[in-house]
């Protein structure tokens, strides 16, 4: 698949809810996601599939996601964009927020081998 | 100017339709700019602040806009996205079409060196 074929069908997985399977099968073994803001203990990196997936999990048991909206992929070369909005309660917390960030996607040999996601940091 | 800083700046004048100022104020003399398709004649990448001002000039000489929706700036790191969607008519053809990409826009020093479009190419 090149990256619009990449991006389409991880859109269409994500908006189906099936984001671990996103992960899954179209992330490279050696993926790299990166977050504009240090995340608490685990800095702004997370490398190769079993880091990301821990991230995925950790997120989606610490979230209720009261609706989302999913747009792209927008593509360029070897690269897409994607934008997650997302309406959530944090679980710990019990705060409800509205999320809106974009990612920007790598792909190499028909995975995708970087995650770059960009949002607001701080106050 | 960070590239939070740079980046609400170019939607600001952006939204006020001072795009060309935007471009003049906030890009450095060595700007690459790249399309994801081919332009015709001019391939896909203007390299220099006055060929990047060309194609602007050009672009909106050739395109009635009809409205506009600029969102953004989403930050990471040295860069940010910004979404634009506009409602033109192409001069040229009389055609109106409904246009909807992102640009990932590259800070160094202060100013913008680097743009890069990213939309739906070909049929």
């Amino acid at each position: 698949m090149n990256a619009i074929e990449v991006g389409q069908k991880l859109v269409e997985l994500c908006k189906a809810n099936k984001n671990m399977e996103a992960m899954e099968t179209l992330y490279s073994p050696d993926i790299v996601s990166v977050e504009a803001a240090e995340m608490p203990g685990l800095g702004r990196e997370a490398k190769g599939l079993q880091a990301v997936l821990g991230k995925g999990k950790w997120w989606s048991e610490n979230h209720i996601v009261h609706s989302q909206e999913i747009e792209g992929p927008w593509p360029h070369g070897d690269r897409f964009i994607v934008r997650f909005k997302y309406d959530v309660t944090n679980k710990p917390t019990n705060q409800r927020r509205q999320m809106d960030e974009v990612g920007l996607f790598t792909v190499q040999d028909g995975k995708v081998v970087r995650e770059e996601f960009f949002y607001p940091t701080g106050p």
